[in-house]
């Protein structure tokens, strides 16, 4: 351990002071005093107290270290959300390795590149996934050693999720029948920990030791490995937490919330929340697969408090709740991934969930913003309110933003100015992994380049307008997609809508509206819904030339693996006639 | 800026990519996107807001060095809490500066040892405090550069302060009559500020730069120095903040909060508050001099919802508060320092001010554990909630403590085992200035050791039961003072209490409780209130021997500059006959 002093002559730390390194295995340190009773639980397979965990962090850790790994290894885990992976985000960490979140959304030959560029040495695998992994023998050599996870064991009426299967969050179909363990394995999970000690004595190292690494679904390209070291992680985590519990009652993380993620395990740590559910020492659970119906149960049985998603999952929530003819008892959510439209934000509301607009991305770890709740926005009308509550929220503490043109140059935070948003916090990205041109593009001029075009307003909030890549200029004019989107989102036959920009011979750009329609609204026409973007010119709204020209009806939204508009494809498409 | 990347061969920082240090501006980048409207007064003499704030910050540092100063300089502040001692707070650290907050409060030849110990190289002097310093060119010859804080430009009444002086929270008699500024010092604080150029760009650097100093208080020996560096104040800020605003509606910190101190600036930071509340970007109120009928003013005027201090104050606003006949609406207290009995806990709730107690001491910066308020607290019978609500909280975020035997073997944590309350933590004093010997023993064995003698329950809550100098042992069985003070509490005559060990040839030592008695209650019976004492042995609440044998009344209780029971001198006073 390296002193905390800076050399000043007169300060001189005591023989044996502790230097504290931020470390992910501090963030343990409140809930081993303060909630050892407190339980976790795997849906509706496992429920232990914290007391366990902290046992079968350790039994883990005995575990990686008995199958021969070291400090410095990566290890995958390919699971669902569950109890196992969150003593993975532990134990592996605090032994010095490295944890790989492998997406298990994504096409089968990406997730494979991510594996062969992250080459990790260890793989924990639901036999699940077994399909999709069972060449990596040969397809990912780095792989010496895998361990099983098998649900079977804890789950009476066996891999019975087809049957909940009407509202589905993965494109992925699991294996449904049940497997034996292949011989190439270590062992079974449960097997191997309750074979391994419950004691582990987990050193003290370098805070800027690098603790996990996942990919960044792009739509172009290869996907880019980004990574976080324990201290990045240990500030995000204290820093997100507290801009949530500022907020008012309602609204606000507390010490009495139920924490369940509805944001991926693999997805930059689900935002950080299982760390910080359990520093706080929360009741959590883990929903496994993500089934609407499942999430559903889960929120209802174990009267979950707070989650956190992005809208796509929202809008599964509503529509199992909607089916189910019931609300929710005040969820709160905290909101991300993509812009809310003022749409979904109103059936939220209506639905009993408080939701709370926040902005990030897999090279912040992720949370950058979040709305803020207090009297003021308690006392806003309904429009103003919905409008406030799409918006990004304000900058969490110690984070700085800036709003650059295309020379660099600082623009004024008036709500009006837009430019590129730009980025310092203590939890971002250093580079991209094995990729140093995009690592240097990304932090060109000494600030982090988050590639998304924003307003600041003079009281803080957010707005994000839109991609840099997805900017729409036309007749010299910048049109933000995002304003056009919402103002169709309420039309109500809209059920999704994306306006992207398409090549003009006179304005350079103009933007089309691609709309997917509603079931029972399958004959609206196109002059309808334009319609509203016409209103919304009068009234002051929009400008003229934002009006898009031209609807195209949709079957299906084209989207990326986590759920965001995937706009590349759409203009891809609109250039080869496919819409 | 080194590196936040550990060695790893695949893992590579982009070339501009920025580390983040955690220094103390970096505390402002949310408030300086977010709260520039707020706004910051100090009493009833100036407001302004945040962006104003921010500008003054950066003319100060532009005074600083243009009277000569450099980084790795002392400069010392003696002020009343003022919206000057804020700006001082981020202005000298962020110039890599050393402030050090002087204890105004103590006897002056102890000032005077304390700054000719930190050896500040210039003064920033309120003209109140120019009797205590007139002699410092001759005593101090450390201080190169004086500058002058006067607030009768500020204030139309003048000096007035005595006749707001009915309960007063300092010995020390200020200058009353006006004075002129005098030829040594470099110039008034605002003429100098608004001379100076309110653009100042502060550097990066190591965050481990030492930002304060101050000295300890003890009731033995000369003051002691602590020195916490820049990372240390912005991680107990957020930890310190989190486990405020993680509690229940009513008793967590939040967004919409109005601040204002009332443990003083000089005192551990203010317990770091003044950094929080900037940092959040609430609305801060800055009290001048603590006199119950002003702190009581301006929490009425400025509806402030939000403060801390020690038990002393809470019970001069009690009776402030009283005699207006009115209450609290709902402040929220943050209280520390010292143990809180149970009968003032009961007039605090009923005068309208939810306290959460706490424990920290000068040497943790200071916060180590805040009570928790949840829906368990929330459902608590009275005298539960009232007796939870005296102990000391649990643990905040990243904070490890353990119960240690004389032989430095951890304890159970059972709620009964009880020993030296030891921790780490990442905001802890390294040493003590200067005196290696003293710091080494705080170290002894890699925990500091905080000489309280505490249990903690199997869910986390802290007792400190005694200081270990203050352990009273009799017949080879502890007693706990602070257990005997509280049931003696509770007698409707008893205004102040202690109890202390004294030697006795047969047991070794026996309690002797001093008892301080109301106005109206002056012809109470020694027997009366140890009547008390045995009613607790019946009901199984004490030992038979822990109750004292005799009770001595005194018309003063011998207390502390901070407030706190100075048993030392009890039992020197009882030595020497003078009890």
């Amino acid at each position: 351990m390296t002193s905390i002093l800076n050399q000043h002559e007169d300060y001189q730390q005591a023989q044996d002071a502790y230097g504290f390194p931020l470390i992910i295995k501090q963030l343990l340190n409140r809930a081993k005093i303060a909630s050892t009773n407190q339980t976790i639980s795997y849906a509706d397979k496992v429920t232990y107290t914290y007391a366990e965990f902290f046992k079968r962090v350790n039994r883990l850790a005995n575990v990686l270290k008995t199958i021969g790994l070291q400090a410095g290894d990566v290890v995958a885990v390919m699971d669902w959300d569950s109890h196992r992976y969150l003593e993975a985000y532990f134990a592996v960490p605090m032994s010095g390795m490295i944890l790989q979140t492998v997406n298990v959304r994504l096409a089968e030959d990406k997730v494979l590149y991510t594996i062969n560029h992250a080459k990790p040495k260890a793989l924990l695998l639901n036999a699940e996934f077994e399909p999709m992994a069972k060449n990596y023998r040969q397809d990912a050599p780095s792989i010496e050693k895998v361990v099983w996870l098998d649900d079977t064991q804890f789950d009476k009426t066996k891999l019975d999720d087809t049957k909940l299967d009407n509202t589905k969050y993965s494109e992925y179909e699991p294996r449904t029948e049940q497997v034996s363990m292949p011989d190439y394995v270590e062992g079974e999970y449960e097997a191997l920990l309750a074979a391994a000690s419950d004691a582990f004595d987990f050193p003290d190292f370098d805070e800027n030791t690098i603790a996990t690494t996942f990919y960044t679904s792009g739509t172009t390209g290869d996907p880019k490995g980004v990574f976080f070291t324990h201290r990045q992680i240990v500030l995000q985590t204290l820093a997100s937490t507290l801009a949530s519990a500022l907020n008012a009652e309602g609204q606000g993380a507390r010490y009495n919330d139920v924490y369940m993620p509805m944001t991926p395990l693999f997805h930059v740590h689900a935002w950080c929340w299982p760390y910080g559910a359990t520093m706080i020492g929360l009741k959590q659970v883990y929903p496994g697969r993500y089934l609407a119906p499942r999430l559903v149960d889960l929120i209802e049985q174990h009267k979950v408090t707070l989650s956190h998603g992005v809208p796509a999952i929202l809008q599964m929530l509503l529509k199992e709740m909607a089916a189910r003819g019931r609300k929710f008892d005040g969820l709160k959510l905290l909101l991300g991934g993509s812009k809310l439209n003022e749409g979904l934000a109103k059936a939220a509301i209506e639905s009993g969930i408080e939701f709370m607009s926040g902005f990030g991305m897999s090279e912040s770890c992720p949370v950058l913003s979040r709305a803020v709740f207090d009297d003021k926005t308690d006392s806003m009308e309904t429009p103003e309110q919905l409008n406030y509550r799409c918006l990004s929220g304000s900058p969490i503490m110690l984070v700085s933003m800036e709003i650059w043109d295309e020379n660099g140059k600082p623009q004024p935070m008036d709500g009006k100015s837009t430019g590129e948003l730009v980025i310092r916090a203590p939890w971002l990205t250093q580079s991209y992994f094995k990729n140093s041109d995009a690592g240097n593009e990304l932090w060109q001029g000494g600030w982090m380049h988050t590639q998304d075009i924003a307003s600041i307003s003079s009281s803080g909030t957010l707005s994000i307008t839109d991609r840099l890549k997805d900017v729409i200029k036309s007749g010299g004019e910048w049109i933000s997609s995002l304003e056009v989107e919402t103002i169709f989102s309420f039309h109500p036959s809209v059920a999704d809508v994306a306006v992207i920009g398409i090549p003009d011979e006179r304005w350079g750009e103009r933007p089309l509206a691609l709309v997917v329609l509603k079931p029972d609204y399958v004959d609206t026409k196109a002059a309808d819904i334009l319609a509203l973007g016409h209103q919304a010119v009068e009234k002051g709204y929009l400008p003229k030339y934002g009006v898009p020209n031209e609807i195209k009806f949709l079957s299906e939204m084209p989207k990326t693996s986590v759920g965001k508009l995937d706009k590349k494809r759409m203009r891809m498409m609109c250039a080869e006639k496919l819409i």
